[in-house]
């Protein structure tokens, strides 16, 4: 641990999932002390339809 | 908050989704007070071999 | 399946979890024709301090 | 419940699911008491650029 | 990775979640291949009212 | 969304939990293009003996 889990609707690049898990990985170092090696970050990109806020489907209103 | 996550074997019509994600967040504003506005609804879509149940994979009976 | 996980800040009563609990398991059979007795549905009620909004603990602003 | 989730970056065969989740399942009744049927295990097999260690994306360093 | 979750109601002995996450790890490693320094096991145990099966809380049938 | 999910093993003080849900909730808005308005984070601080790695649980070495 730590174990991180990120969730979006939509898709991001491999450039930003690189440079967003290495920002994460330093801020749990430098702020909660855990050790670089110990964290484990993964990402669920996930369908704008299969994505709710206030009942409504990411998208619909369109 | 809150945020909800619905976890099925197989796949729901986009349709299916919509009233879902309606009627949970309604659920939620009615009964435990939470402003539609908070509610976030993941919808987790997953193939029916990634899900067993007493230890069988589901559709592995057939 | 289904398995659905409601997360929130803060706490229900006995009474409201009940209620959640029989209309979501009642919608998911409705809409999506799961049988009453595969659905499974876990409460996690967290501390408000556990919780980000627009990078703000709920409470904080108090 | 229980309730078993295994995220993993990669694949794993229907086979290797099978013998993963019919395990588990053993174990939990063996050594927890849970019954067979109660026990539900999901996989996610997620892209390995999904998942960081480290830091760093899974293959990254290739 | 692998990162798996383990939600239970109710509790279990340290001797228990020792010998689970025993078990656990090595099937991943004799079926799935992965390393079991790679293996991370989280135990969720929860409050019997948190979960609901067929839409009634644990206990409540009481 | 994003729906982020920090979990550790021990407990983090609210002022660092403040700092880091601070900067995930930037990090994702500078390169994920996120508005911070959408952002939440939920932290589980949980038991040493609660998590394992490599089969063995936290503390259990000492």
């Amino acid at each position: 641990m730590p174990y991180v889990n990120i969730r979006i609707a939509g898709s991001l690049s491999r450039e930003q999932k690189k440079q967003i898990a290495q920002e994460i990985t330093d801020t749990l170092e430098r702020i909660a002390h855990k050790p670089k090696s110990y964290t484990y970050i993964a990402f669920d990109e996930m369908p704008h339809e299969n994505w709710a806020i206030a009942g409504t489907l990411l998208g619909e209103e369109d």
